[in-house]
């Protein structure tokens, strides 16, 4: 089958990650229709769709369904399964800030697992089922050892958020257990960062960024006047915390390989996948390497340690490598490229 | 504040712990509303309560507000608090068999866990914030060491039943960490069994019985030829399985002890306890009391292990004595008596 004849539903498609996704599926052919609730998105008053999804729309030449949609409603998501013949649905959509998930947990499961299962029902109910989930790193809880690899130990997660996404991804083991049908494969992204080389979409988070890049990104063009590093004693080379970042086209480039995996595996039951580089970086490397890029210096301030961080987080990324034939191309240098978009 | 003031709201009121929990809570003179889709329980359709809900109150001469209601309905669940004020939720409503859970997760995961995530946010909504929540020794998985303490380790359940009881248990940590009001109480029941003393309510089991007590009373009977004994190769002294069988009048009683304490105490955030009664009995024993209480001989045949069966547990049931002065009454032999409600 080509992949012009494979319909995608991806739902939160208007987000940070979901809009990259969607962008590279419609560059390898695929047809798309996008969900999402514009929580973290931007709409003219005068557009039905998103700024994000028009400007993809005249970066590939072609048009995409829009239709705004929660996922905690059952009923919408019924009459959109009604009007599409889905083969597989790449779900997105959720609340994905750490800090606030510790202040609104009701909301944070509410939206992430209730949501999640409102969506596997109505699959179910239209017998589409190939599944793929927008899992984290997070799941693995306290590394007890790293690279950390699909098959050590999850849960034991130190924040709400991280929670749902580890629970999101038992109930789709238990569902695979249950039918054999079930093609789902969860990808768990470690730090993603960057935008596409366009520099027509990126991150543009509201409120205070959550994220080490995006913050960087507003202190170096003056939006805010201070990096904040959240502590220097973490059991790491230089004191700060060690993450693996990805870029954003590689972690979409990594859903479009599984949705052609999908297509040649029927039935294989639940996968998963690390999305990472197998690199890992300290706070105080990342820094150094914007100031060598951009020949800025970045002013930052230690200060304590922010509850629920772990001290380091990479990925053994060879079983994405090996099994869907996707690998990291971009390294940290190449995420400091088109940042601005970040803080337009 | 005398009980009689403190006006509980019971969900799944109408079910087996549920029933004899408000049989308890009105003798013990809380005033009840109870709510049940009644899933679990059987109602003339002259009338528009439940038999048991009616027999409750020609015992104790009390009338119940009972609603036929979902949990999972949240724009009923607001018609109900806006036109009751609760002081406190005694939560029972959920799905319950291990084995259906392995083959409908779905339906146990949007039950059990948005089910109550629904009841948490319109009791927040409603400023209601003492929460009594049925949970069950399976969040333990598969025990480390025995007694069962609180402070052990929980998670690794072995279906998606026992996963719905952790899950939800994360959920009122997390809410209970974010909002200091909140008084939330955990009951880990171990194996309920047996019937109030009066005769007249008691467990009805639709089809197949998954637990062994009312399996055994259905062999007495004669309504099944044989009771199956799944596995005798356990590391436990006569290879059968090993539970704590706790009298369903005491678990009732240790719900009507946390009551009294929410009402002492305010805003004391998550607290968990085991109702046990701290001895375990193996199948075999527990085969060869009845056999000694009634005279009867009991056919049994020894079958495969049953997936998701663990071979041993037992509760240390000290903390809910000296925090809520509560204890189990009634003995292996108590809990044969009146068991002829299970096989009606």
């Amino acid at each position: 089958m080509a992949n012009r004849s494979w319909k995608v539903l991806v739902t939160g498609g208007a987000g940070y990650i979901g809009s990259h996704t969607v962008l590279e599926l419609l560059q390898a052919d695929f047809e798309v229709v996008v969900i999402d609730n514009l929580s973290n998105a931007y709409k003219d008053d005068n557009n039905i769709k998103p700024e994000c999804i028009l400007r993809i729309e005249k970066l590939t030449n072609k048009k995409i369904v829009f239709i705004q949609c929660d996922v905690t409603n059952l009923n919408q998501l019924r009459d959109i399964f009604k009007k599409h013949k889905f083969h597989s649905v790449i779900h997105f959509a959720a609340l994905k800030a750490v800090g606030e998930s510790c202040e609104k947990p009701l909301e944070y499961y509410k939206t992430n697992v209730c949501g999640t299962l409102n969506l596997l029902k109505v699959m179910r109910d239209f017998n589409v089922k190939c599944f793929v989930y927008s899992s984290s790193a997070t799941v693995y809880g306290i590394p007890e050892k790293l690279p950390l690899v699909e098959n050590m130990k999850t849960g034991n997660c130190t924040n709400p958020y991280g929670k749902t996404k580890y629970m999101v991804e038992e109930i789709l083991k238990d569902l695979c257990t249950s039918n054999q049908e079930w093609s789902v494969i969860s990808l768990r992204y470690f730090n993603p960062v960057g935008a596409h080389s366009s520099g027509q979409i990126g991150e543009d988070p509201n409120g205070v960024p959550n994220n080490l890049m995006p913050y960087i990104a507003q202190v170096s063009v003056g939006k805010r006047e201070i990096l904040y590093i959240y502590g220097n004693d973490y059991d790491t080379p230089d004191g700060t915390g060690v993450r693996d970042y990805i870029h954003i086209t590689d972690l979409a480039m990594g859903h479009v390989k599984a949705m052609i995996y999908q297509k040649i595996h029927n039935s294989m039951g639940f996968k998963v996948f690390n999305l990472g580089t197998g690199k890992g970086y300290s706070v105080l490397e990342v820094i150094r390497a914007f100031e060598k890029a951009s020949g800025q210096k970045i002013p930052y301030k230690i200060v304590e340690r922010r509850a629920g961080d772990i001290s380091a987080s990479y990925a053994d990324a060879s079983l994405a490598n090996k099994e869907l034939g996707w690998q990291a191309t971009k390294n940290i240098d190449d995420m400091f490229r088109y940042m601005e978009m970040a803080t337009k």
